[in-house]
């Protein structure tokens, strides 16, 4: 068997096509533009990149994109007021502050400074715990897109064994409250879990999200399983020319594709995903603010 | 093998011995006396009991108790306007109303209208959000007592694979954090998942928290396993004379005696924890309300 390989960058960019028609429809029907504020401190090379990445996607599906670029050496103090500030700017839907920040700045405080209804993050113990509850709000962006692909891929998730490889805040337990939102039987392994090929092998769905570049063997993939590979690790790439790096899973993609149904490649799998999953939340904050049913395909 | 019987009951008899001296010490130290305030609305017998109960043990702890019983009509506005002036008055610690409430109120407003800070049944989103996360705070209460007798009878949880069977807000989900959090490989199961039986024979735990009676058959436990039955179920008892009554778990005890190394009574096992747990959540928000470091052996 060969799996099929998830296109995530193709769902991304239909995902953001219908994000724009909810901003039109915004717009036209009820007066709003959604707007999002990014913030950044320092000028850490990758946050750069993001950012602009973020800037630029915000503004192609219609939305405002606010940027604010503060120095390195920007006081705590300020950088929380800045975010004050925008909490109570009505043409800001979204506040994303890039981490990490600065040393000197405690990431907790300024996730604790953001107004839960603009967290589009999903930063915030509130909407962290709605999640978990089943009440509306923006959801964690990377497991969002994760949760959209395997919807998309499988239809009903309904009794499918899940396993999750990783407990990271990010990704493993927002992905663990989704998919068992969507009755799937889940489980949650990492690195203290015992044979953890075993537990793996049990799995409909696999989603690997440690950080460890072909962690993940093809010999521990059930026959017909969905693989949604999270890691993105920088690795050294000398036959692409001294000093060249490529971006390789946490899955073993070759040996995994001869077994699974389904695999997400790295890059072009669950990447792409993130961000347009980051100005769907923008559509859920700005219709919840304004009184509005968030628009069903652009949530969990 | 005949599994060793957890005796919740005298855990629990312990616990609210050490919360008794942690009062204590939070008087003659701190000059803080926990308060912990208790809202009934309407006369629902068992709620009354179950009232009764906490604030009965509230005092024997040597904490405030305050009952505040509000007639089956009170407008949702005037109970609302009774938990925020709660939520002002600096001797309550603690607020619970009591669930369910009546119809004509919702909820999820009285749930939201609650100071997390004070929020010691941890229904509100922001405290479900910090369990997730990690940070401080109360913890929900009947998860946190199957903790606490789960860490009495095993020591470290660590890669124990535990099968938690139920996925509600009140236990099967905050469940699942703590178990995480010690570092058990964590499986959640529920009415849609397929092959139950085989999931739970695999579990070195297994947390049954569904409401049926004996759903959790002998033959699908792991020799050796710890079994902690959430289920209250009643039961007619005709043996015990006409209209009587009897308590029996989700676990057919009998039967899982056999096998398992240990196991919860119904009656006697979890129930006596989740008042004592109400207790030792009461110490921690007026711990953190007051700038200290709640005390390690009362919370997750």
């Amino acid at each position: 068997m060969t799996a099929k390989i998830i296109d995530g960058k193709r769902f991304a960019e239909d995902l953001r096509g219908r994000i724009a028609d909810h901003v039109s429809r915004l717009k036209s029907e009820h007066g709003i533009i959604p707007g999002l504020a990014v913030v950044i401190v320092g000028e850490d090379p990758a946050s750069q990149v993001y950012v602009s990445s973020k800037a630029k996607h915000t503004a192609a599906v219609g939305m405002n994109s606010f940027k604010h670029e503060l120095p390195a050496d920007t006081p705590e103090a300020d950088l929380l007021a800045l975010v004050h500030q925008l909490n109570a700017d009505p043409t800001v839907h979204g506040i994303l502050v890039q981490m990490p920040v600065p040393k000197h700045i405690d990431p907790n405080n300024v996730i604790e400074a953001i107004d839960p209804a603009k967290d589009v993050d999903c930063f915030t113990p509130a909407n962290v715990g709605k999640v978990q509850i089943g009440l509306p709000g923006p959801v964690s962006c990377t497991p969002l897109g994760c949760l959209m692909l395997l919807r998309d891929e499988l239809g009903s998730l309904e009794g499918k064994h899940a396993v999750i490889i990783g407990r990271s805040n990010l990704v493993g337990k927002p992905m663990m409250q989704l998919l068992l939102r969507d009755n799937c039987t889940v489980t949650v392994a990492h690195s203290r879990t015992k044979n953890l090929d075993e537990v793996v092998r049990q799995a409909d769905i696999v989603v690997a999200a440690v950080g460890r570049p072909n962690m993940v063997k093809g010999d521990w993939i059930k026959p017909g399983a969905t693989i949604i590979d999270v890691g993105i690790n920088r690795m050294p790439a000398p036959e692409k020319g001294e000093g060249k790096t490529r971006l390789i899973g946490d899955v073993d993609f070759a040996a995994a594709s001869e077994v699974a149904a389904a695999i997400t490649p790295v890059p072009g799998g669950v990447g792409p995903m993130t961000i347009a999953c980051l100005l769907a939340n923008t559509i859920t904050t700005a219709s919840l603010m304004n009184g509005l049913t968030p628009p069903v395909d652009l949530t969990a």
